[in-house]
């Protein structure tokens, strides 16, 4: 929100369990895998809930944690420097507590603000967002960021298959899994990629949701409501259109030129989309970082995934974008990093 | 998180529905009307969802819409500088789309950065917190920051009663819906009620949760898991005395003596426990701004409602402090006012 950056010091990721590929996924749900190859392109994911039984194995508190104190670990700060923690979602383990409480637990941090957003795809910005505004603030040397879904909880895995819509199937071949962190620092430290900018808009006026994923309570836990819908038309033609918007007006709020760009973050809906969308956006000068192929769309975790990748090839005075759609209610997100 | 204030322009509340008095509730249930005066202390709540079908008849978003439109009309701001909207609440309509997000659109407002935190009694106090923070980074002139909480659509309200535990039966009585808004300005407008401190601090470390609210998804919405669940013991000893530890922490951190204090608004868990915090809070010369005999608990709408009382009656100069304790995971929440 301000002009003064704040610093990614590190970064920390988290999968759940051995990575499922295409074969494994089609025999379990009676689909072709080369269909999955074809449309989808996605190669692997890693889910938190056991394919056979329905059973949640990992929790989005235990993917936190351990991303978090991966984080941690990597930058160098004193756990007692933290002095706040942001936590993204779209699904928590329960309403309340609140996730981040109980990966605050884990990770032994207490007496200190907290705070977890309700976000879709654009969570882990919006958190980094807030936490950038909080290190501007001027009051903490540090604190804790971090971005996780666990979508496949709200997936009817231990259901007979054969009769779920193709609308539904499709949910299971483009998720993943899994959870990212970063500290951030207010002075230079560890991988030193300045967080320059941080772009979260709604602009969803007036639009119909493309995504929703519903709870379901006492009210309506037997209604066999869908819990997670999606309108894939709308995403397709909207992802590309709204990614290259944020990318230039983040470039342009910069005053950094289009060859000025060495690394290019892209949206991570599926391989074959963000095949669409890097097209799209044409800046061919830029390195992309993608990880879709390996993880699946992981939701509020994937933008630390593709820092992860980031964090080890960027180097002093590069330049990288990333750009996150939030489709649920159409949500424009991005950030500018540098390393200094 | 810094020391620049924010200022309140202006409250705004909703409540759903016509009050609910303790014969009728006490009739829908099969018990005493007697006990509920006895033992709880409250006179009247509302329901969003409907007593004898369970029908949510109300959204967290039409209440938090309607609170909001309020508390805009009486700003005096205009829509267009409202640079922001930060919502708290523990019982979101859906996962996604956010529900700020649908306030958002019914309320006008687009392009700007929504937020939405997830948390029990201290998430209106976290949003004030994060408007505050958004205002103080001196980029926007303006915020709508919103509070609120549909708790009864959690609770299985369709079913027979008579096969209730008095840890379920005891929710009913307890818990009223309802929704707040605060305008917060940079500068003095309207009620000019400068919000000089927010306080919120998770304290949970190793501490049983006190409090739980379970979404239910597709691997457990057939489990018959109880949806919301509290250990009031823990809550009953633990309430009292972070109340007043918040209460003396904000006195000392605005060097604000005891009999500076003009208004005080305790945290609300029914009339009997407010009774209990007053006395233990010791500030005789402060008067008791509360409303939960009326409104019964509505978690994050309930300080929205506490300040709308006090608009009408603090004057220039004077001085209020209001306490919220998060049961959940344990967190410390506090606010301190000064009228200009």
């Amino acid at each position: 929100m301000t002009d003064q950056p704040a610093y990614i010091a590190s970064i920390g990721t988290a999968l759940p369990g051995a990575p499922i590929d295409n074969e494994e996924l089609a025999k379990r749900f009676g689909i072709d895998a080369g269909w999955i190859e074809v449309f989808i392109g996605n190669r692997t994911r890693h889910f938190a809930v056991d394919l056979d039984s329905g059973e949640v194995r990992h929790t989005l508190a235990d993917l936190a944690a351990r991303a978090g104190g991966r984080a941690l670990a990597a930058s160098g700060v004193a756990p007692e420097d933290i002095g706040f923690i942001v936590m993204g979602t779209a699904t928590p383990d329960s309403l309340m507590p609140a996730t981040v409480n109980l990966v605050a637990d884990q990770l032994g941090l207490d007496h200190l603000p907290t705070y977890q957003l309700q976000s879709g795809c654009a969570g882990a910005l919006q958190a980094l967002d807030l936490g950038r505004t909080l290190i501007a603030s001027g009051t903490h040397k540090a604190g804790l960021v971090l971005g996780g879904d666990v979508c496949t909880k709200h997936l009817p895995l231990g259901e007979d298959f054969a009769g779920l819509a193709p609308s539904e199937l499709v949910n299971f071949v483009l998720f993943g899994d899994g959870a990212g962190a970063a500290v951030l620092t207010a002075e230079p430290a560890g991988a030193r990629l300045s967080l320059v900018r941080v772009l979260n808009r709604l602009v969803g006026l007036g639009r119909e949701p493309g995504q929703t994923v519903e709870w379901f309570g006492i009210a309506d836990r037997d209604s066999g409501r869908q819990a997670l819908k999606e309108d894939y038309k709308a995403i397709e033609s909207a992802v590309p259109v709204m990614a290259s918007e944020i990318l230039w007006e983040l470039l342009d709020d910069q005053g950094w030129s289009q060859s000025e760009l060495h690394y290019l973050l892209p949206p991570q809906l599926s391989v074959r989309m963000t095949e669409r969308i890097v097209e799209e956006l044409n800046m061919s000068s830029a390195t992309e970082i993608s990880c879709v192929a390996d993880t699946g769309n992981t939701s509020n975790a994937l933008p630390f995934m593709q820092m992860s990748l980031l964090v080890d090839r960027i180097e002093p005075g590069q330049k990288a974008i990333g750009i996150a759609v939030e489709s649920s209610k159409w949500i424009k997100a991005g950030f500018a990093l540098e390393k200094v």
